[in-house]
């Protein structure tokens, strides 16, 4: 049992505060930007709600961040007020944010500069693997305080795994991110082509769901795709801030992600037509739009 | 047991001719363009090699082709020497091939003038699938027709499903080519990305392969990619053969294709590279090369 803060009670950080709670059995102090929710959640679990980061922060052994973008990140941390400020030393910084690699390796000299340790930590598995308390958790920074950290993570995750140094963690969800990009935009014009040819599709995704063409998108979203229902899942809006940090480290590092930019541009045309929470498979709307 | 012919032994016909013989137990007739084959296939497996496909067809109640592409198959079944010649009433043509669903239409028209069945019979797996007997076939043509032949089948297969009439095996096989597109070019750029932004993705892909991003060509081809291995699998040539199909049949359905052609396209460079007969994977060495 450790004291814990975390900060951000979104979506995804208000289930996974609960599971350090519940099934991590920790101490638990919590900060939102909007104080009503984080009262919420302190009546719901059992916790102490702070005014500011900093004060959240104060006591904790491991305080996590899980916010917006890089700028809502940099004001809970770096910022007057922010955790760094609160933290005591020996102390460690997880990042759950999707950020960008650079922000990471910032927060991680800003860390090391008062003798607090950090790892940055996104996740995949969306809001149901949040509630669920099973996500899958890209960690970077350095192995000693990673091997401290992991037990603690381990509340509300099903897979955690230490990918290199700080910024690691962000990288990897880059590359899970690049993925899912190209097998839902393949499985899109795949269901698209199948509709217009008049086949039957769920016959025949059960027939080649096992096989080549297989992939966890064909396996939970064809049916959904099928249907055009798009009212749930990973919002194309949050989809297009991941692929604006895939894109610009991409531009840093070299790669040509020629699909991936271009995709990125379908999802736009998405949140063209109004669907910026509409779930990711959504890119077979836009190929059925008239 | 069954008088079954076989017609066309390459890299996927001669197997499956084999499985037919010892584990289907039927007695099979071969036909292959260059005699030599066929006369190797039936010293190996035991059975009769002809001179023509009418000849090989002549007492079959189930003929099997598996050649090229629609010319090809158009040469052995509806040219004079063809197995609709030499079949007798109420046997079955089962076409193996990849080819259009226009061509099966065609071949489904001239069997029933004749008193035939036809069943399209598009396969998935390749040829480590081929080899043992576990391939998916995606079949169209009539219900009973379908019931009558799928035991026979069976005996090179995993997994066999009716999607329809006729036609509609070779369109369930287009859909399975455009979900491999995609998520092949995906898992392409994520492994480049995450290449040159340093990450060891062995590791990365250990993490993400059980969610979102999995797919059966992550688990099935990362290492080799990663390796730069391409001298096996599915040959670039057969691909390119595969989505002129697919791209074709969007052309009359009104289906929009975007990334699938623009992957085509990518499939055409690696060709330029000297790819021709490189695994799908391939695509990775068109991101890396110089």
């Amino acid at each position: 049992m450790a004291k814990v803060a975390f900060i951000g009670l979104g979506v995804m950080g208000y289930p996974m505060a609960g599971h350090l709670k519940v099934k991590g059995g920790h101490e638990v102090a919590v900060y939102n930007r909007t104080f009503a929710k984080a009262e919420k959640w302190a009546a719901e679990f059992g916790g102490t709600a702070f005014r500011t980061p900093a004060e959240a922060a104060k006591d904790a052994d491991f305080v996590f961040t899980c916010v917006g973008n890089d700028d809502d990140l940099r004001s809970v941390t770096t910022a007057s007020d922010g955790v760094i400020e609160g933290m005591k030393p020996g102390a460690t910084l997880i990042d759950n944010t999707t950020a960008s690699a650079e922000v990471a390796r910032e927060l991680d000299a800003a860390c090391k500069a008062k003798g607090l340790h950090f790892i940055d930590a996104p996740v995949s598995g969306g809001q149901a693997g949040a509630e669920n308390g099973v996500l899958t958790v890209m960690c970077g920074g350095e192995e000693a305080a990673f091997e401290k950290a992991r037990p603690v993570i381990d509340a509300y995750a099903r897979m955690v795994g230490r990918m290199g140094e700080a910024g690691a963690g962000q990288l990897a969800k880059m590359v899970n991110q690049i993925c899912v990009a190209g097998v839902v935009q393949g499985l899109a014009e795949a269901i698209h082509f199948g509709k217009q040819a008049g086949l039957d599709m769920e016959a025949v995704i059960e027939v080649i769901s096992k096989g080549a063409a297989g992939s966890w998108q064909m396996d939970n979203r064809h049916k959904t795709m099928i249907a055009g229902k798009y009212d749930f899942g990973f919002a194309i809006d949050w989809m297009r801030k991941d692929l604006d940090i895939v894109l610009s480290e991409a531009r840093r590092n070299g790669a040509k992600l020629p699909t991936t930019a271009l995709i990125d541009q379908f999802y736009g045309d998405v949140q063209d037509m109004g669907g910026n929470r509409w779930d990711t498979s959504s890119l077979l709307a836009r190929l059925e739009r008239k």
